[in-house]
């Protein structure tokens, strides 16, 4: 078996940077530095893509009129989705900070273009939703990316792809995936904050993997090492003595 | 301006990670361990989620019956897709290696539950959608944690939902969202391999971003900072010299 794996201070970084990066909404309004930003979208911009096709654009949203006009819109969402809650849920969920539009210097609309470089690309003829998978690739890296450069990151995404194509100038083909507040932080919690606010619990690792089959649990090796796995608000993944024994057989 | 950024040695590993991932066609037969595995799968765990509602299941799939099963349907739509290309372009589509699903040891059904929690979940009554593309991060999450471990990730696209629902005994109500096929491999390719054979281009990275609004050029050091962005095989994205000037200001 050749043995390809990453210096383990990389993978150190990688896995750390995935633990700590959290979904933020409040942020500072300091301005991103271009280069900071850049290497952020460039980031983005190298996820795969069904057949190469790198169906993604990033608009970058700085006019504070515009953004205006998109937070009045989420904010009549927010108090429509209001009404799918009980009561006692309802004012807890009216009660979170959902968004940091205006907070935030720079929103980022990221679109995906469903025809780019034509029809006919490879794999993508069976399910066109393959771009719009490959979109949310390319928004995960950026998400990783602006964490380890310090940068929040908060998906805001109640809000209508239609207002956002009217409001944004984006023609009826392409479609808004992502609208994100982007922008420094005070600080980033050790744990979601829907988690810590006791909205939901986190899952047990071992009750959502399967094998061979749906609802079949995984085989006696895997199960004992998907039980072991822990996610400590501070703490990544790997336990100390991960790199040489997972590697040695 | 608070600091948050992570050490360079870890944002060094993130950005190689992203850098070497690979969409990858041929795989070693050698079994992953169980830990190996399950800090990919915690890896991908740790995505962010609308509402943290989690949706994701992952489906390891090792019998090779089954494999052969979904191997067949993926051969049936491999070639009916090959029709939608004129014919020059046929004969190189149809050349490419497109899975590796019975020469890698494990397969990966990633699965997306837009119902889990019930149906109100901060953030989905937009967007149902917004749950697939919670999957689809936790995807890209697997994938580099994979590509840092030496594991190499295939995603077939080529794949009808319904089939896959068959086979895999997957209720109507969820998402197949990727088939991955999973292992080590002999080596990563230094460019992607749709480029490297002339498939298509990648796009400059100024091309692809906006400003305010559809269509309008970045502003003046945004564009610059784009410009001098550059996807080398090898090397990733930042200059040598990154760390500190970016977050001077």
């Amino acid at each position: 078996m050749t043995d390809h794996a990453l210096p383990e201070a990389w993978r150190r970084g990688l896995y750390e940077t995935i633990s700590r990066r959290r979904d933020m909404r409040s942020f500072l309004p300091d301005p991103i530095p271009a280069e900071t930003l850049a290497r952020i979208l460039l980031a983005a911009h190298q996820a795969g893509s069904v057949g190469l096709s790198q169906p993604w654009n990033f608009l970058v949203v700085e006019n504070r009129v515009v953004r205006a006009q998109v937070r009045a819109h989420v904010e009549a969402e927010r108090l429509r989705a209001a009404e799918a809650f009980g009561q006692e849920r309802r004012e807890k969920y009216l009660s979170f900070k959902l968004e940091g539009i205006l907070d935030s210097p720079i929103n980022l609309c990221v679109t995906c273009d469903q025809e780019r470089f034509g029809p006919a690309i490879i794999g993508r003829n069976t399910i066109p939703e393959t771009a719009v998978y490959s979109t949310c690739c390319a928004i995960q890296n950026f998400w990783l990316a602006a964490r380890a450069e310090g940068v929040g990151v908060g998906w805001v995404s109640i809000l209508e792809p239609a207002a956002l194509r009217m409001i944004l100038g984006i023609p009826d083909r392409i479609v808004p995936v992502a609208y994100l507040c982007v922008g420094f932080v005070e600080s980033f919690p050790e744990r979601p904050i829907l988690e810590t606010k006791g909205w939901l619990p986190r899952l047990p690792l071992h009750e959502i993997v399967f094998h061979d089959r749906w609802e079949e649990r995984p085989r006696p090796d895997l199960l004992r090492a998907l039980e072991m796995s822990r996610i400590d608000g501070e703490q990544a993944t790997p336990a100390p003595t991960h790199s040489a024994e997972g590697r040695a057989k």
